[in-house]
């Protein structure tokens, strides 16, 4: 864990409770991982969680980037909604900068900006939503996290954004290269998450559920720089990170 | 109005409408006034409302601060909430967190907070949230508006914050120098704010129901930095606001 | 303005305000119509402007139904949102039920449900929510306010729910039948609302921009129950109700 | 566990997580108590929570009473509010008829109203909230469970409420018989429950940590009406409420 960026890194969505509710062990993956992404309260997290998450972080080298959702706390930004443009560009705005509050208040930069659950999609699908956000990550001058596609290349090289792509080691992908829901995926461990990290660094391909290899367009992963990504939420998550962090540190220290 | 700090100015609450619904005149008091202050979600205001917000203040050359509140959309932030001080400062850094980059994709800067309603009385009148908004505010290095009080003036020289200390011509003052509620004011036009200025202007007083003469503890007012807040939801704003501009500019230009 | 339904009534949408903020008005339209349709909160309303309106409705002698809506404050229910019908069935149970129990508490019974904004075309469009919403209200035993279109009658006889089917005079149909959006309505005033109702009483047409007779599927008119709805949100609502309520008078008395 | 009402019973708050969160193990808890207090969306709870945790209850044969609370989904409706007490009377009735109409759409009567959290207290110490809470309950014909307070006896007799008085065997007493805070008290398990309310059966007192025997006010307990309240969300909360069964089935079965 440390506090410069590398190549390769593992992040993690925290601090995804609100109120007195908990979502995932952030404690012992804070431990683990190089890149947090915290909730801004629209999907999850409040103020107080946030502040909490972000001290927890800077304990343990963590850097940190904005989580920023739909406006859905009922639905844990998972629920696809019609929002104008112009409102998700406020919205993404409002939430990265109060993060970016939280962070300066404990001497932190802003890492990177990474859209939460369905808007993470949509930023691929909907062209309207893409250029919102990727137009008000410009104003923070970090990188956004996402799916390494046409599309989503170029509209941040139009505002000057510079693209992380994810890798996703403990889900699976289809022979599209798309990601298969979660509910759907067969369960995982750290050994499992160890494994595909290990054969994703020899050539940038997922394998589906039927054993068909798949490029994901990293382009050439011994020199690309990209970030895996670790459901904190999944029941195996500790074990999971242990297994990436394992793979990351064999591979790419 | 300036793009630069005056000695003497005029403040109003502005954005505290919420999704369709709206509260000020405040296209037309953008015209008038000095400084806006802009709900931030909190008691009003929206990521939208609050981006228009701005944009309207930058065409107006009006300077904007944060307007920051309870978590009581329902109450619009005027009922007394029992807050735990930690939880007031992350909010505080939150809201205005949120309002401090949208003014930055609009290449503006943060002018100052103003907290909100029963928060405003709140810095005065109860000492963990005293310290914790002033605290809060010191992170964004701007000057916090309040009631000139020796408690907040002691707390601001404590966090190197500047206070602004503020007068209400459109409302009136008990004996003891305390905000008489809104409900219970006489009613008031442009021509008695402007009179109310001019006599405030002479000795840094105001005249109760009464016809007491109060010190309200701005000091020698020939040489004071103040500002004067005009109320937008009042019925008669907009003619308030030109009899404050008219006195203003007469006095202090 | 009877206690007894009528054959043909005008309805209008109330209590849409939230916390401090108002919509429409409300005082004056209850003196009009026959109908109020009460926000229940999840677009528009609260607890405290559901009794008020409530209350408004008795003195005036108006009936009441429920207008529950997608959870959707900051977009005033007009947003298209992707909801599990299982969850909206809930939804509308609840909402219903919190408007029932007020309804009760002043010694009055519930007459209708209307679905609200988004949610009303998504009873026509989409299957799953149909059957969702039409079931929740057969709980209560009262009909439904919707458009007149066969698979909505067909979900309604499933349930033995009794639908009332809308009529719309101061928005504007296209060739298809269909509403169109207000924003691309020419301006209405109450001499227009007249006009189209009395048309409308003699064949059950709208007339299309383009001077196009389109048949809205209500059957025959001069013997059919139907209730004719008023936007209370549009700058001329009072005069609009007025003249609605004229023609209403005068062929349905 | 009966569908009848018996002179003792145990309840626990049930339904206390908010769309992806969860708080205690309703599952469980549901096979041991005989009565639950379900959350209706202002402190927890929203209405697929509710309708899930309704059907749960159905299933074990457990009554379902409604849980309102202060509006305070941020702080699990534990921190003090001023809410005026019309708007209180108001949010009573919304919050208990969106469960009743729950519960009627499974063919389920409401069975009591237990106020949540500090809204709990309030009706002890707030005359007028006292006066608000109890006259909505009035509306729905049911109990009301409570502190054996004489103020809150009289203001029942007054709108002809049922008190049920509430025994704690998982927190402790102080010596003015008022509940001492969670987090101030010994950890209990289910031995301690068991043997606590032995003792409280033969006396109706508690005993404080200094062991001094206080009153709880309950009258005879030999012969008197009252419930026996489990925390759901303590660590043990399985453990204490199986201790209350058995202690329950041995005494009064």
């Amino acid at each position: 864990m440390a506090t410069q960026a590398k190549r390769v890194e593992i992040n993690c969505d925290m601090g995804e409770g609100f109120g007195r509710w908990k979502m995932g062990p952030d404690e012992e993956l804070m431990k683990v991982i190089d890149v947090a992404n915290v909730a801004c309260g629209f999907h999850a997290g409040d103020p107080s969680i946030m502040l909490k998450t972000v001290r927890l972080a800077k304990q343990n080298g963590v850097r940190v980037g904005a989580h920023p959702s739909f406006p859905d706390l009922g639905g844990f930004g998972r629920r696809r909604m019609e929002i104008d443009p112009e409102d998700m560009y406020a919205m993404i705005l409002y939430q990265v900068g109060s993060l970016n509050a939280i962070l300066k208040s404990e001497g932190m930069e802003l890492n990177h900006v990474k859209p939460h659950g369905q808007l993470y999609f949509y930023v691929h699908q909907d062209a309207g939503i893409r250029d919102a956000v990727i137009r008000a990550v410009a104003t923070f001058g970090v990188p956004i996290m996402g799916l390494p596609h046409s599309v989503i290349r170029e509209t941040c090289a139009k505002y000057g954004v510079e693209l992380i792509p994810e890798y996703f080691p403990d889900i699976e992908y289809d022979a599209a290269g798309q990601h298969v829901p979660v509910a759907k995926c067969r369960p995982v461990n750290g050994d499992v998450v160890k494994e595909r990290i290990h054969s994703f660094a020899t050539d940038g391909c997922a394998t589906t559920a039927d054993g068909v290899k798949v490029d994901l367009g990293f382009g050439d992963v011994s020199s690309a720089t990209f970030s895996i990504c670790i459901h904190s939420d999944l029941p195996t998550a500790l074990d999971n990170a242990s297994g990436a962090r394992a793979a990351v540190d064999e591979l790419f220290a």
